[in-house]
């Protein structure tokens, strides 16, 4: 392409609306440009870069999926019979839904289980039916509450999503990593540096399931792992082993008067013992809807007095313990007790009241408590020396608490667990039977009984992924792409249009890499070489080509943006130069 | 591919939701399923197709647009500043809305006009950025009253639409002509049997307006033209020379009594002349928004009485002429007229009610009418011998009448008018400057003064297209794809599996044809020879080479689809036999 007959509208100073390094560069290079909260339009050269990385991602899956396309418009009634309708839309708030000119209800798609669910009781009919694997390239659609960081949280997005369904669970698992094989070819081939990592499922659900993600100091997740590579998780479901608590100082079990001290610190300053000594009761209230009725319950949670909670483990161990779509899950607001509970006091045996009882939790490292301080119940005091089975019942156990850097990993305690920022690009799971089970998908199995197929799902954001490679590459000059996705492999850049050998020189190398099949761009605008070779670096292109007054002498600068190494390899070589620096790619 | 390892569903049976047979014919050969009303999943098959299709149209592009994509969500502040939120919500209610969780308005996008000139807003400053040519490939949400004929009006759809601003009308009409041209090489290239006509440019709006059809008789739209080849146009505008009236039989305005004749034919029966003698009054009803505000006003329409009103004419005639956006246009319910309208006996001095005065319209041809007959606007009474001018003041005259088939062309009265159905698959606008005056789009000219650029914008069907195709193609075996879009070039069909020199034969000549650059599909499924052959047909793919039990005395046959002529040009010789017919794609 030749700059003179395109559209590149660069930018010197900083848009306002940039919150990161890589939406400064996207915006400032002519990449993107925003329409309205978390709604982007992307010009000329991200498309090519989106283009380029959909192409890597459907050489990676050929052989694993097939390509489908599904509606983006889903009837509303799919969703009931997955029981995710409430969830989405009252709980979350995250799917839009429109109603048509009949007074249907449809949702826009935020994902699509429920569409190839579908579709599969279509296309499933006998055990030689499966395993069915399929995949599409598509918009997805949710009202995030923050759309932030130009691309990388936004209300409307590319996103590659792939379902799987087979006969076992051996096959499922078979197929998962073969989905993350290429999720780790995809991501290496870019040249980005990323980790895999056990996830929580969210709403999405099921058994297992495993995060991609980029890291940079932007990411909204926060990883931890082990300096031997063998364990890595997101913090919202990491385990590890708790620091050990030294052993009590509390041999009885007495009640003691500790007036004033409503926080674990002035607690065990009071009574001389550690955090990690004592047992604190934090009280929840869960919200849930049940047969589309919403209902309460108070929930507390017991756990050591040196750890906090994981909201998104409490938020899952509630899930799985009420009937019913939970819909909020805070600390409960103490108005509503009649200012008659010892906050700050409770025990784990905490009288239920008039309302429903509580639902007791207790942190797996906390069950492991032995002669513990913790509450009296009644307000200034404590007792110390207490165990469970002895003077509390030990209630349900769960891990529950919050895992963090410097504690020993499971596998090996030698392990620290060590922490870094990531951005999630890519999520899979094996999700089991519970959209099959729930939508009716059955088959006839070999001994001609019906069967339900089990399923997996598998996400890769696109435009997050090109979004995050910008965080993760660009540098202080702008955007450095990776060949493979680059919008051009190589810019040439004319430091003078008067003088008829550099532009000659200039067209004459363009029609050479163009025929050895090099996606060059040529700028040949009347602009000063300084801004072409700004506008080089803010692009991002991994090569250019200064076509300036050394032409004559049969000499030409070759630089890689990234690194910003130079060579002049001659102008008749510089073809074969590239090419053999791109077959690398 | 092998057909072994991925998943073709057909069917025999024909499906009850196929309307038409390209549709029935896409359903039986696995390329879609349909997930709700006007919703539709594109198999692998079909995904392919479509791929294949956005290719071509890419490579016609290339040069004349750069690629962008927009959001499909929108502000509806940009639908507000050009004046359609209320067409396209309230009178057509073909866009769908959301609300998203700020209780903003978001349209969900039928088409991204208002978007390209916000666009525009952010790259267009001075005559330098002119022309700006966009275009993008991707979703259309449209709430269809009815969705028909499969993929052929859907509610979700695969569109590519461009945009394109200039700083003269010659510039615009320029490039008009430059994506026309791209346009007839995409349909040349699909070997279609298609039409350029004008057309009414509807809800878009501007001056120009030429679509591109497929002729198809399931197609929704009636184009007239000459044999000659230089006049087509869309029914919904075309003109033509009205067969001339015979010379009135009255001399004198008279005054008749004509009880019991209402209608056209009876009062000529009962008067003694033609229908093209006399002026029928037609009473509609307009309802508009002003200011947001409903609002009616009657309208009368004076025309031949062998003529009819052409109802987009009609539309576009009273929008020209009321304030604020007309929402419906019918013929009068007389209920509402307290009865003591003389209805069958209008003329057109019909005195004013007590609402708003008529809009009084005249067509064109009832303009040049002399002595006429038409209503005494009292029941039973008739006049006849009367003049334009004399007894009646003429009102405004405008081209109102539906054209029919057989009557004389403009450009040469000794062709007549030849009908034909076809599905509109591509419309092209000259908008003019209706969206970037309204919008604010403005550049600064070469003299320093600011100017609103002219605006263009081209539509083409992706998913209609290639289903029209499939209209326009399939036989009674299923569907007929050109090579340069038909998921596969050259499906291989094993006869018998148990043949190991079958199945050795296939698989050469599956590697050999792949490392051609063929694109071949390999039928290895243990099914019956009658299956697989049926299967091919269905299809569509363009050509089969046949691997049965002659492949020991090295030959295969080769089948084309389309017409089904036979080749055995020897196994060894099939591959290049192929890649000859296929280079002529």
């Amino acid at each position: 392409m030749r700059l003179s007959k395109g559209t590149l509208v660069t930018r010197r100073e900083t848009p306002s609306e940039a919150d990161t390094r890589g939406t400064e560069m996207l915006l400032r290079a002519g990449f993107i440009r925003q329409l309205g909260s978390g709604l982007y339009t992307t010009l000329p050269l991200m498309t090519r870069v989106l283009h380029k990385l959909e192409a890597l991602i459907r050489r990676e899956l050929d052989g694993a999926a097939q390509e489908v396309s599904f509606p983006q418009l889903q009837p509303a009634a799919l969703w009931r019979q997955s029981g995710r309708w409430d969830a989405y839309t009252q709980v979350e708030q995250i799917m839009f839904a429109v109603t048509d000119r009949g007074g249907r209800e449809l949702a826009l798609a935020p994902t699509h289980e429920e569409v190839a669910v579908a579709v599969a009781r279509e296309l499933v009919g006998s055990y030689r039916d499966l395993p069915l694997s399929v995949y599409q390239i598509g918009r997805k659609f949710r009202d995030e509450l923050r759309p932030r960081a130009g691309l990388l949280r936004t209300r409307e997005f590319v996103m590659k999503d792939g379902y799987s369904f087979h006969a076992t669970p051996e096959d499922l698992a078979r197929t998962f990593e073969v989905m993350g094989d290429a999720y780790a070819r995809i991501l290496t081939r870019l040249g980005a540096e990323w980790r895999a990592a056990q996830a929580d499922s969210g709403l999405i659900g099921g058994a297992e399931s495993r995060e991609y993600l980029l890291l940079s100091d932007v990411g909204e997740d926060t990883l931890l792992y082990t300096a031997d590579g063998l364990y890595v998780a997101n913090a919202e479901r990491a385990v590890s082993r708790a620091h050990p608590a030294p052993a009590s100082p509390f041999s009885c079990f007495e009640r003691r008067h500790t007036p004033g001290t409503s926080t674990v610190a002035s607690a065990c300053a009071a009574l001389g013992c550690e955090a990690s000594q004592m047992i604190k009761n934090v009280l929840y209230e869960a919200e849930f809807l049940e047969g589309g009725q919403p209902s309460t319950r108070p929930v507390l949670v017991s756990l050591r007095g040196d750890h906090s909670v994981n909201p998104v483990k409490l938020w899952n161990a509630v899930s799985a313990r009420i009937d019913g779509t939970l819909t909020a899950l805070e600390v409960a607001d103490t108005e509503q007790w009649a200012g008659d509970l010892p906050l700050g006091y409770l025990a784990p045996d905490l009288p239920d009241g008039t309302e429903r009882p509580f639902l007791r939790l207790c942190d797996g490292a906390a069950a492991h408590a032995q002669h513990f301080a913790t509450g009296a119940n009644e307000t200034g005091f404590h007792v110390v020396g207490a165990n469970w089975g002895q003077q509390y019942p030990l209630p349900e156990v769960a891990d529950l608490r919050q895992v963090e850097a410097g504690e020993r990993s499971i596998h090996d305690p030698a392990q620290p667990l060590l922490a870094a920022r990531g951005i999630e690009v890519g999520h899979i799971f094996q999700l089991g039977t519970r959209y099959t089970a729930a939508m009716n998908l059955s088959y006839t199995a070999a001994d001609g009984t019906p069967q339900t197929p089990t399923m997996g799902c598998y996400g890769l954001g696109v435009t997050r992924l090109a979004a995050a490679l910008a965080e993760q590459l660009a540098d202080e000059r702008g955007l450095v792409w990776p060949a493979v996705i680059a919008p051009y492999e190589v810019i040439l850049t004319v430091v003078d249009l008067q003088d008829t050998a550099q532009v000659e020189a200039a067209e004459g190398l363009y029609a050479e890499l163009r025929a050895a099949g090099v996606d060059a761009l040529l700028d040949d605008r009347p602009s000063r070489a300084g801004v072409k070779f700004a506008d080089a670096d803010l692009t991002g292109i991994p090569w250019r080509v200064t076509l300036g007054r050394t032409v004559g002498l049969g000499r030409a600068e070759v630089r890689e943006r990234r690194g910003g190494e130079t060579w002049e390899p001659g102008l008749g070589k510089i073809t074969g130069f590239l090419r053999a620096r791109l077959g690398q790619r």
